[in-house]
Formats: structure tokens, C-alpha cells, sequence
């Protein structure tokens, strides 16, 4: 049922195909996508206008039957967003349409109750309180997906606790370290991100309640001169965010937009954090190297052109968001200058971006949760990279051992030529040192063997496993499908 | 028709609701909304599948009649765009899927044609090639857009070529000049961004064709042995270009990222060049300056709350857009540093932001053309503006005068006091120059008023408007509804 | 005195002179700019190997005599920065030029705690450790800062609580606010920035401690063999962190750079929170607004040109500053995606986005403190232009009473057209809806007058502002000028 | 020699030790540091400033010997620079300051040629002129580097035209390709980062002349009543043009900034070129490729720790670079969107930002030169690791060839079951294949030996390389050392 009634853009435009993801895997098909869709968007813009309906009846500003039929009648489905979208041209925003057109729904049902709909609102109080309701359900998706990642992770680090394998730095053999300090590393930061977008979701999305100008106004005329402008003031934003389940802002937020900062802040935490697991993954997926595998699935991975292709397509489609989001979130970030009560431009900046954040962000938690729990490990070649340098990924402790015989520069110097000797004539060594007249008689066969021993040197990477592993990933997030206040 | 079965993802998905436009009313209904939307992603991928085969058919490496089969066959409406972008989750790309349902489609006409889809291909070349194709046509409407937007803005200088107003620096009065050398500027902004485009346009955008790894050898092993390599490099590339319209490219760009680097950057351009416009519409909008006012149509630019209000929503969604565009162009080019043959989510990064610059900058540039041509021009209220400072708005006139006659830091420093007490005293800066005894004798009243006019202080603006308005907008371009080459 | 001997860099250079700020005077001379110099850097770094020596001989691996000496020795003075800064081009970071260096001056004073100089400790144990200190040296500055920034907007907004202003949207008139909710509003969000900063200050920033890559071999290896791994390390960590004044981490985050990512983001609130008050201040500046004045100081906001102009200067380098530091904070969250256990040139892209993102934003404080302080409020200028619109600017409040009367739609419709008329005739919106047959008898004169009193429409302001500004500021900062722990 | 008399600033500050490099690798040292310094930036703006008055001069608009006396005096070595760092606070640039300064050197030897200094201009005149020189010097340095790139890339290519390696895509070896079409692949970027360089120093760096609000009334002005105003307009731009050996702009570009977009977009497209490069190095670096090398050195890549380390610093180096451009040109890009004849703060936001896109982009091709030249290919490990799946890397080839036996579906699919099985089993390919029954007695095993060759499947990589290279560099860059027009 089409209820508004938009006039005409200025030139004929032909009905656009909507979107369907097809240019972004990532989030194609995943939970976020519909949560944060044009049609859940409106939805939470309705949601917003009855929630809105009925905090003014709680006050007794608004009769309790309007408010009813005001939220009986806000349903997406009794509206025609692309009309919407289009008409939203012409006001700059969605709200002014959808507010006619609700209008149109109610007035079918309750003329009386259409007087009241968006009662001494603004079109930016509903947007917002909207575009909250809309990060706040996507948040749950991407804290519940993070939970799961995080409990794969930990399996992966308390099984590999002492799995041996090459530390790289700048690409090159380091020393040893374990996978189960890799995978408590991956871990740690998405515990951090989880921890970033809880604080978030905690007290970051406020209702907004201003009116016409911050001012709220609108709100206390319709509710009357008596009417205290204290009172009324505490007990509707109190009502409204009980009716949403959002938090209570200390001043309206129209143009103090902290809360889509902070957003766009913990969401490109989280891509970063998810992006260093790819990245990862993706070097030791690498033919090369070999040491991980993505979970197998018939067909997955699959090139169009070469049949022996399995590629690392989770990490590929984490790693395209993680390049996205911070540049999306800068945005978001340079919106927070914006000038006058309301800005013309810096506002209407931020939902696209903060949609494709979420967006991004919501199907790179979703893919992880396929990447982490599926995720192969193969020690055995970890064992065998760690040794293809013959000895020289433990030359640090060599040199520490030499250094009170030599000192520090000598000791390093000797180490960092031996090192050289033995790349160039690729040999281990244990045979280049067992030459140097330096070490002459310094150790046996036996001990050389066992101070290049590669597993006898990873540091403290099984404490500092046990270490995080004993930090807990927090409460129990609120089930995604739980019951939203209010609804 | 659903052509394709991909396996099902790996966990349940309800359908999801697409993108209409809602968050993005700068393009909502513009006629690049279109030319970029999923389908026309799809089509454009597909034509480069036809086009490819029809040049390997008149290289003699296909049957004619494979090629008419598969150019018959490859239209979007044939395949489920949802169920495509579904199966790019499991290989990163939507192309693999693509040629899967479109062999079906083919081989459900012709059994032998069908052996002859993407043949030697990778998914890289028919999804860039794809990308320029859309780039093309998208680049065709906004260089449209901004020839008209040149043009109303030429009207707007000529006409207003000696219309006197504040110069504004730093937010105050400045100096005089006139609308007429504002409107030239804007026009020249919008020139070089049309240039910047139709550079890119022009040689910018080039077929894809390198195979798996960039060595053709996928379509060089289909050409036959005994074929020359050479030969077939040419002619292939040479063919497939001319079938798409699109460039030759020196080397297969798998991994050479410069044309989404240049679209980036000359989007960029372009938005930013039309935020400019927006920029200074604000400022001369805001209720106290209030010297232009976007065109008044019944409807636009009304609040949901305030029924006086006439919004400037043009000016307000091109800056939406001019915010954001920056950003999407900076992750185009940060995706150069991309590694190997092809990267493992640098190229799939790219898609989004190459078609959300796409998408902001031609719904920026479709509503410049109705900002630039309805824009209304108050010249009393920039007449009386110019003289709101009480003459201090020509200071840098006076200084000038003075300076032979005081030295120039005495000239300035006399001035600087004086403007001062005319803006405590809320004086005409005539009255206070009057009474000093520095310029006892020095100017009659009525010099004064002379030297102090702000029309007479406009300095080169006109002959500026006409320096500018004498360079030619650049030969017509080709028309948005012009046949394609090789369709 | 030069202590390094780096070798000679591949082609020889002239000596460069160095930057004093020229470009930048958002920061020039302020004490931010001292405190993240090259020199204070190198210093912290300093500071990072003595801290660590001293930490060892805590953990009984040092001799103390070795780490009093390398404290001793440990001074920026003692270093050539140029030749630090040219040597690390060799090895891509300052640190091993450093160690040398380090080593040598402390040679010269005892060559056995020569030995123990950087002892197990690899190069970004010891830049990452410097610049958490430079980080958090510099926060203090800023928090200080923001305080005073704070209390100057409280003291603006309790003095202007009942300042009436027109409430601007979209660059129009809206409805009447007052200046002390908007100065509240901008207080607030400095509270915020402050919050976001402590934040961060308080546990976000720790030392770093890996050794080679992550595992702390090294540092075990020279603790000796028997060691228990799980004691030395927390002992070690938790005396470096004692030491230092900063955190004890999780994990070696070598790899995992969320307090990177942090700051960048709690920097990039804190310069949009400052932006958007110089936004504002722009706007009411403007010569046809004129509401406030930044201030006044002989020879502030001069122009080389206009001897008239006294330039809102201070708003003008806030604002630079908001304009860049968000795109350098978006390198600090893409960082966070970062390959192996130390990335090649993803850690080394940190460097000069934190210090620019510290710098410029420690200039904005410093001169937001000053902007703050000085601001001069025009209430008559104030009053002035909310009546400008002859009424309509409560053209809301008018709507809200006829809407019980004539149903909403309809009332807002009359007064869109009342308004249209008023403007187009300016006349008095009064006058208008005196002559309307709808309003025959409704309202006396004087009623309508009281009706359309910009003063009695401001809505909550007032009791916003008390709520706002009951807030409180939040604890005392550690003074700037505090003995750091360990030093 | 102190000139300048800045007052105080607000609060006492300690003097500031200036940058040095020390946080930036990529460029300390590099001649591009000195051509960028505060103090080059200095000379350039007198430069600007000299060449205003002799151009002047030119016009009969000032005295010859003024000029010839402002052009002596204006030497930067006579003025002080932190002095003029700290004025710039005051008036929100530095160019207020300088020409106070200059006047008083001036003015020390002829009082009448002071009068003449800064005659009719504008800070933005001589700053942007300033910058205009600034980046002229600094692309000349990068065009003859990315000349010098180009060659070396060009041997390179030329000597490994078909030395054999494994193509790569999305991590995993693909189907071979050579060293010679990467290496033509690279030179083909770095051609193309240097015609963008040369099209933006060819035309795209203008004069800046357009006095206070970009009239040229002040010019003007003081070139007398009687003056025609397009003649004096069309020579003082000429001359002015001339001796700086910029170019001539349409319009006054104060408020049309696309000189800094096109620059930031000219070098983030360099730094991405060479970023490219950076990142395949950093991949066929890695202890497990081991294809190439970065050039030896001694103490080059050492590690602050590891003896054994020769870290691939030059690539690091460059990657470091390329991850910082984008972000710091966004913000050129975003600053096209500017208020008024002057912006307040968007002016002032891209002077840091362009330089340190100039100094990291000429830092990244001065050290590209290096690792260029001196990169070690390793011909033999790549044969080695081609070889590493055991005929794998051709299955597309195998594909190919049994698709018109048995269809190109299950072609592809034998082809996949065979790899699967061959990876699982750790056998050769070809064993695996001789064993299918679909394959019975199809080919001899030496036929599939010579199938499964990887140098026989190289496809076009060798034509490609002889195209590639036989595209010109483009004419012979003016040296840099070459001496300007006007000076």
C-alpha cells in the first residue's frame, strides 16, 4: 500500500534496482544486512515515532488511545520506502515524508490519533533515535558473533598453548614463538573490540529528544503553559528512552554528535582487530608457508579459472572491510564539526557511512565466526618452517649466551657474521659456529644442538597464554533475539 | 528465472530487504542511481562476458555463433541477482557464480556454445572490465550534469558580472566584489572537474584482460598452440576493447591499480568542486545574509516542525556528499599498495567506494544542475550588506590612498585605529576619517564618499568574469543515450 | 656532544634545517609542541631503556650500579638527534642508533653497565614504551586544558542562561534558543573529549614489553635458566610499568595496537568537540551576524591587507586542526591491521600521525583555553537578529496552538503560507496573521504579540542548561607539572 | 640576525627544539627534507614576495631599484624563522609577520623600497605562491628519482624477461608468470606516478595573485586610477608568472583550491605506485619465498636484537609512506570545499598536510632509487618454489587441454578432485592424473610432464615485457639542479 504521495522529482527518473549486496560479500546474506536495511531503517524511525506517542501518554500529554493506534499504525510494511526515499529529496531527509505518510495510516484508522502523531518533534529526533535503535540491534549481532570468535580463539590458544612455530618480524624468521600466543593475541583484541562496542552499547546511544532546535520547545507548548518545564522535561526524555530502551542524554544532541563518533570509533576497532587475524591468516595461508587453513567446504575458495585454487576467501572478505571502515569513520569523526543546532550537510554526511560501518562491521564479526571456529592448523609445518633457517631464528639467544664471554657487540657481531656464513653457504648453524675458533671447546655438539633447539626458546609464550586465557570475555551479552524494552 | 545454485551459506538468512536510497537522498531517483545500481553491476559484467566472447570470436578462437549465443544470453534478468551476490560469499567474488548461471543459461539455448563462457578467463577481468563499463556510463551522465551546471553558471556570471557584493575572508568583509566573479569562479571549479573526468574517461578506463595471473595464458592456450603469442595479445585486446568502448591498457592491471585511483581522485574532484558551490550558497542563505535562495518549489525545503522554514536542501545534499566522497577516494588509493598478482581483499575492497563515489558524486552533480539553474540572486540585499560595515570594507582602499602620502605602516596603522572606533562607535568610517587631523585638508566630503563607495572598489572583477567566461566549457560531449560501441 | 657513529647514509646529504612550526601555528610555541618534540621523544625513549634497566635490577637481573648508570647516562643531551634520525633510516627505526649510542656515553662512565644497556629489549619495546610516555606527558597538558576550557563555558553558560538567539538549522532561523545552551552544549562536549582522554590516559596506555617478537625470550634468556618463567614475568612487567608510570598490558601488543588506535580516536573526538566550537563561533562572527567576538588583543587576527579586519583567528586554527587530525587518526585504526609480529611499515606509519594527531590537538586545547576564556557575547546583537524574521522564527509555537483548532496539517499549512507571505512582503508576521479570515477573532493584537515573543518561546533551555552545568567536571587532574612515578 | 618584533604570546612558552626527522625514516636525509623545510618554505614565500615586486617593476607599478632592493633584502637567512612560527599564531599565518620583517630589512638599507614591499597584496598571494614553488622543487626531485626507478625497473625487467616464477592471487600460486612482467608491472606504475607529477608541474602550479579578496584591487589600486584594469591585470600576471616560472591561472584561486587536490591526488598515486612495489617485495622477502633481496649494506636492516636479521628497511621504508599519503591528501581533497572568498580554517588545514605529502612521497622515491637498483633476484629459488605443488600451478592448463574431451565443467572438476587429491597425499600431480581412468591413455607421461612444465605455460608474460618496455619514460625531466626562471 502506497500512502505517500511525493510530487514529482524534477526530471522523470526510471524505478532504480534496488541493492542486493552483490558488491559486497562480505556482509551478503550475514544478520547485520537486514538489521541495518533501508527497511529495518524505517522501521526504527517508526518504532521511534511510537515510542515517542506513547512516552507523551505516559506524561499525559498525548491520550493513551492515540498512542496505540500510533504504534498499531507504524509498521514499514504499511509504507513505500522508495516513494519515501525519493520524496526525501525534497525535505533533505526521510522523516518529512514518513511523517505524512504515517500521518495518512493513522488518520484511516483514528482521525483524532493523527493529530498526534510526531507531536513537537523534529524530523532529526526521529532520525536519530531511529538510527540509535539501529546500531543498538546490530551491536548485539556483532557482540554475540565476537563472543563466539572469542571462545574459538581460545580453544585454538589452549590447544596450541605449545605449538612451536616462527615469530616474524618485518617478514622475516625472528625468533620462535606459539601459535597458542598468536591465537591469544587474536583473542586479546577481540575481547578489546567486544569491550569497545559494550561501552558503547551501554550508555553511547541516547534517545534524541530536542525539537525543533534542542530546545524541546515543541514538546513542552504541546504540553501546555502550565506545565512545568522541569517536570516535563525529565519525565518525557525518562519516558521515551524506557519506551526505546535507549539511554538518557544530558543534553539534546543535534549538533554534539558524540555518539556517531563513537560509533564509527569501536566499529573500525573491531575491523582492525578481525583484520589482523586476516592478515595473519593470510601469510600463513600462503603456499609458502602453508602453517594454517581456512575450513573446507565443497565449492568454497573456488577460482573461476584454476582448479586447484582453494582460497583464503573469509580472511579475504574481513580483510576488504577492515580496509573500509576507518576511512568511513573518519567521516564520522569530521562530522563532529558541524556548525549552528543543526548542520546543513554534516548531518545528512553521516548515515551512509555509519550504515556501511555497521554493515561492514556486522558481516566481518559474522565471517570471523566462520574463519575462527573452521580455522586448520598444521604443526607439523610450523615445526618445519621454524627450522629452515638452520639454527639462525635462535641466534638471539646464542648472543645472550656469548655476550658475558664476549660482551654485548662482540658477542653480536660474531653471531651476526656467523648468521651471514651460514645463509650464504646454507648450512645450519650449529656447523658454522662449531668452526669459530671463538667457540673453540665452548660447547659440545650436544649443547649447540640443544641452545638452537627452537622449542626450548619461545619465551614466556605459554604463561602469557595462561595469562590472557584466564581473562574473562565479560558477562553474558543480551541474547540478539531477546526482547527489545518497549516493544 | 533463478539460473544459478549456489550451495547454501553456511547458516540460515532470511531474505533481506534492499537498498531503495532512503539514507542517501542526493542520489535517490538520479539517473546514475541506475546506471550504478546491482543490475546494471551485473549487466555491465555480463556485456564484458559477450564482448569477450565476440572478440575471441573474431580473433578465430570461438565459433561466431557461440559468441551470438552467449551475447544473446547474457542479460541481467536472466540470472537472480541475490542468489549471485549470496554465492560471492564463498568465493569472494560474485563472477565464479555469475559464469556458473550463465553457462546454464547459455547451454539451456546451445549445449556447444556454452563450453565457450569465460573462456581462458578469471574473474578479475569480467568484474573490471564490468566496473569501467558502469565507470563509463556513469562519467557519461555527470559530465552532462556539470556541462549544464557550466552553462547556468556562465548565465549567473554574465548577468551579474558587475553585481557588487562583500568579498568575505576569514568570515568577515573583506573587500568588495561581485557576484558575476563568484559565479565565474564556481563555473571554473566545475570546468576543471569535468576535465579531470573526461581525462579519464577519455584513456582512464581500459578492458581488462589478463587471465589468471595476468599472462593471458588461459586464452592463449584456447587460441592454440601454434599461435603466435603476439599476434593474439594484439588482436585479443585490441577486439575486446572495441567491442566494450573502453581502452587498451598497456599491461594487465590485476594488480596495477591506477584507474580506480584516477576515478577516485577526479570524483573527488568533482564533489568537492560542487561543495564549494554548496559551501558559499550556505553562507549567503544563512537568515542574516540572506543574498540568494535555492530555488522555491512548492513542498521543497520543508521542516517536519517549523512551518516557516525554506530549506536550502540542494546546497544541503551536495555537502553530504562533498563530505564523503574524500574519504571512499582515499581508500581507492590506499588499495594501490596491493600485493601479489592479485590481492587478497585490496581489489574487493575497492568495489564499494568505487561505486559510492560513483553514486554521490552523479546524484551531486544532478542536483548542482537544478541548484545552479534555479538559484535566485538578491543584488539589493548584497547592495545593502556591502555597506553594513559603514565603509570599513574598503579600508585596504584607503590605506592605499594614504600610503604615499603617511608611509604604508603609518597609512595602516591610522586606518586600523579608525575602523576600530567606527565599529565601536557604530559610525560610518567616513565620519570618524573626517574628524582626524592626520587627513586634515586631505579629502573633501565628497571624496571621501567616492573613495569610500564599494562599487568603485571592485578592482578586476569584471574583466576577471569576462577572462573566465571566454574559455570555452570544452567540445560537447558524447550524449548520455548515445549506442555503446560494440552493443 | 655526538656520541653515534652512524654510518654514512647512501648519498650524500646537506644538513637540513629543521621545523620550528611555520606551517602549523595551531601549535607553534604552545607546550604541547615541546612535549612531543624529537627531543622529547628521543628523551622518553631514554627514559624507557633506564626505566628498564632499572626494572631488571629490581628483578635482581641488573646490577643496580649498571641501571643507576644507565639512568645517569640516559639524556637526550648526550645525543645527536640528526644522526640518530639519519642512522635510522638504515634500520628503519631510531632505536638501534639509540642503543649504540646509549651504550657508548654509558661506556665512558663504566664499561660493565655498558653491558647491560638494553638488556633481552628489542626496538619497539623501546619507541613503543617512548611514546606511551610522550602520549601521556602530553594528555596531561590537554585535560588541563579542556578544564579550563570548561569552566570558562560554564561560566559563559550560567552568565547566559536566559541570552535569547536565534536556534539555527540548516543555515536558517529555526526557533529561539538561548547562548547559555549553547555554550553548555559546547561544554559538554569538552567534557566528553576530557572523559574520552582519561580514558584512555588512566589504563590505555602501557608499556611495552616483548622482546624480539613478543615472547620475552630474550629478557628470560639473560634472567637465567632456572628462572621461573611465570615470576619473571610478572615481576618485570609490573616494575617496568612501576617504573614508567604506565599500565601493566595483557600482552605484548607488538602486534595488537589498539592503544594506537585508541588515542587516535579519543584525539579525534576531542579536536571535533573543540571544531565543532569554532564552527559556531565562525558563524556568529560573521560581519551580518556578528553575536560574538573573539578577543580583543593588540595586533590579533590582523590582516596584511585590510587594516579593518580583526580576524576570529583562534577559531580559525581550531578549525584546521579538527579538518586534519580525523584523517590522521584513520591511519592510527588502519594500522590496527597489521601482518606477523611486528608489520614492515605498518608500525613504522604510526610514528608520525600520533605525534602530529598529540600536536595538533594539544595546540587546539591550548588555544581553545584562550578562545574560551576571552569570548565576547553580544546580547543586543543577540536580540537583534532573532526578531530579524519579524516573527516567524516562532512560527512552530503558532502551529502547536492552532493545531487543537484547525487540525495540524491545516495549521501548519496556514502558516507556511502566512510566513511566505511575511517574507515576501516584509512585513511583520503579525501583521499577516492579524488579516487572515481563519485567525477572525481568535487572538487580540496583544495576544498574538505575547504569542510571538521570541523570549518566551525558548522551550527547556534554561533548565537545560542547570542540568548541564550540574554536572560535574569530573576529578582533578594529576597537575601538568607532577613528578612522574619512577623519576 | 633577529628582524622580527612579534608580541608576546599569550602565555610564557620554553623554547621548542625543533623536528629533525627522527619519526619519520622514509625521508631523514633525503633531499626532499631540505626542499620542504620550514626554512625552504620561508625562502620560497620571499621568493614570492621579490618576484611580486619585480614583476611590479615590470609593470611601472614600483621602482626598479625598490625591487631590486626588496629582492636582495629577501633572503631568509635575515629573518627568524621560530619567531615568525610564533607571530603566525597571532595573525593565523605566517606571511603577516614576514612582511613586517622584510619591511624592516628593507628598510635598513633604502626606506623608499620599503614602502614598495608587499604592494597591493595579500597573505594567501605570497603563501600560496610560496607553496606553489615549494612543490615545483620538490616534484623536480621526484621526477628525476621516479626516472631513475624506471630504468632500473626496465633492466630488471629486460634481464628477467623470462625467468619463471609462481603468479600469485589471493595468497596462494596461481598459474607461473615471470619476474620480468612484475618487474615491467612496477615500471609501468612508477611511468604512470611521474606523468601525474609532470602533468600537475606542467600546468597545474599556479601563481597566486588575487589580493585581499581576489579583485586585484589593491594591486590596482595602487597601479593607479588611470590604469586599464585588464592590461594591468594580463601583465602583472605574466610577469609575475615569469619570474617565478609558475603558471598563469584563469582566476584568483584564494577559494578554488584544485592546485592542492590535484597535488595530493598526483602523489598519493606516487606513494601507492611505489607501495605496490614495496609490498611484492615484502612477499617474495619472506624467509619462506626468499626470491629476492634487498641490496646488502653493511649494518643495513639490522635488528636491535637478532643477528641474524637483514630486515628489508628499504621496503619498510616506502610501505610506511604509502600508508600515511592517502589520508594526508583526503584531507587536500576535502578542503576543495572551502567558505567565501577565503576559508577560515580550510586555508590553513592544507599547509601541513601538502608538506608532508611532499616530504613522505619524495622520501619514498629517493629510497625507491636505492632499493631499486640494488634489489638481488634469486632466479633459482624461484624455480624452486614454482615447482612447489607439484604441476598444481598449471591445472588451468590441464583444464584447458581436457576440456574439449570432456566439457569444461568437469574438466574443471577432474582437475579439482586430481589437485585436492594430489595436496592431501603430498604427491606430484602428474602421478595423481596418470591414475584416472578419464585420462586412460590420453597422454604419455612424458606429454604430461611436458603439460605440466611451468616455464610452458608463461602465456604472453614475454611479449608483455617487450611492449611494456618499449614504452618511452617521456622526455628527459629538467635537471634539478637547474636554475629557475626569474632568479
Amino acid at each position: 500500500m502506497t500512502t505517500t504521495q511525493p510530487r514529482p522529482p524534477a526530471r522523470a527518473t526510471p524505478p532504480c534496482p534496488p541493492d542486493t549486496g552483490l558488491l559486497s560479500p562480505v556482509r551478503a546474506g550475514t544478520p547485520v544486512e537486514t538489521a541495518v536495511s533501508d527497511l529495518a531503517w524505517l522501521q526504527a524511525m517508526l518504532d521511534a515515532e511510537a515510542a515517542l506517542a506513547r512516552a507523551q501518554a505516559r506524561c499525559g500529554t498525548v491520550p493513551p488511545q492515540a498512542a496505540e493506534a500510533i504504534t498499531a499504525a507504524a509498521r514499514a510494511d504499511h509504507l513505500d520506502l522508495r516513494e519515501l526515499a525519493l520524496a526525501a529529496r525534497e525535505t533533505a531527509n526521510p522523516v518529512v515524508g514518513l511523517v505524512k505518510a504515517l500521518r495518512t495510516v493513522v488518520a484511516a484508522r483514528s482521525p483524532q490519533a493523527a493529530e498526534y502523531v510526531h507531536r513537537g518533534s523534529t524530523s532529526q529526533d526521529v532520525f536519530d533515535t531511529g538510527a540509535m535503535l539501529v546500531a543498538a540491534r546490530s551491536l548485539r549481532l556483532m557482540e554475540a558473533d565476537l563472543r563466539e570468535v572469542a571462545e574459538a580463539l581460545a580453544r585454538l590458544a589452549a590447544g596450541h598453548r605449545d605449538t612451536v612455530m616462527a615469530g616474524r618480524t618485518l617478514t622475516l624468521h625472528a625468533v620462535p614463538t606459539t601459535f597458542g600466543l598468536k591465537a591469544a593475541g587474536w583473542r586479546h583484541l577481540v575481547l578489546q573490540a567486544a569491550e569497545r562496542l559494550r561501552h558503547v552499547a551501554d550508555s553511547g546511544l541516547p534517545v534524541s529528544l530536542g525539537g525543533a532546535a534542542g530546545t524541546l520547545a515543541g514538546y513542552l507548548q504541546y504540553a501546555g503553559q502550565g506545565a512545568a518545564h522541569e517536570a516535563v522535561l525529565d519525565d518525557l526524555v525518562a519516558a521515551f528512552a524506557d519506551e526505546t530502551g535507549l539511554a538518557v542524554p544530558v543534553l539534546p544532541w543535534h549538533a554534539l554528535r558524540t555518539p556517531l563518533a563513537d560509533l564509527g570509533a569501536a566499529l573500525a576497532h573491531t575491523t582492525g582487530a578481525l583484520g589482523k587475524i586476516a592478515a595473519d591468516v593470510q601469510v600463513l595461508t600462503r603456499t609458502e608457508v602453508g602453517e594454517v587453513a581456512e575450513p573446507a567446504l565443497a565449492g568454497r575458495g573456488a577460482s573461476s579459472a584454476m582448479p586447484h585454487k582453494r582460497n583464503p576467501v573469509l580472511a579475504t572478505l574481513i580483510r576488504s572491510a577492515a580496509l573500509q571502515v576507518p576511512a568511513l569513520a573518519s567521516v564520522l569523526a569530521q562530522c563532529l564539526v558541524t556548525e549552528d543546532e543543526r548542520s546543513a550537510g554534516g548531518w545528512h554526511a553521516e548515515w551512509l557511512p555509519l550504515r556501511e560501518c555497521l554493515r561492514l562491521t556486522g558481516g566481518a564479526t559474522h565471517t570471523a565466526v566462520e574463519l575462527s571456529r573452521g580455522l586448520t592448523i598444521h604443526p607439523e609445518r610450523m615445526r618445519t618452517n621454524v627450522g629452515a633457517t638452520g639454527g639462525q631464528i635462535v641466534s638471539e639467544r646464542l648472543s645472550a649466551v656469548l655476550a658475558p664471554r664476549l660482551g654485548v657487540p662482540a658477542a653480536k657481531e660474531l653471531l651476526t657474521e656467523a648468521s651471514l656464513r651460514a645463509a650464504e653457504q646454507s648450512r645450519p648453524l650449529a656447523d658454522v659456529l662449531a668452526e669459530l675458533p671463538q667457540l673453540n671447546g665452548e660447547f659440545t655438539r650436544t649443547q649447540l644442538a640443544e641452545l638452537l633447539d627452537p622449542a626450548a626458546y619461545t619465551g614466556a609464550a605459554g604463561p602469557l597464554v595462561d595469562r590472557a586465557l584466564a581473562r574473562p570475555a565479560g558477562p553474558p551479552a543480551p541474547s540478539p533475539d531477546a526482547a527489545e524494552p518497549g516493544r
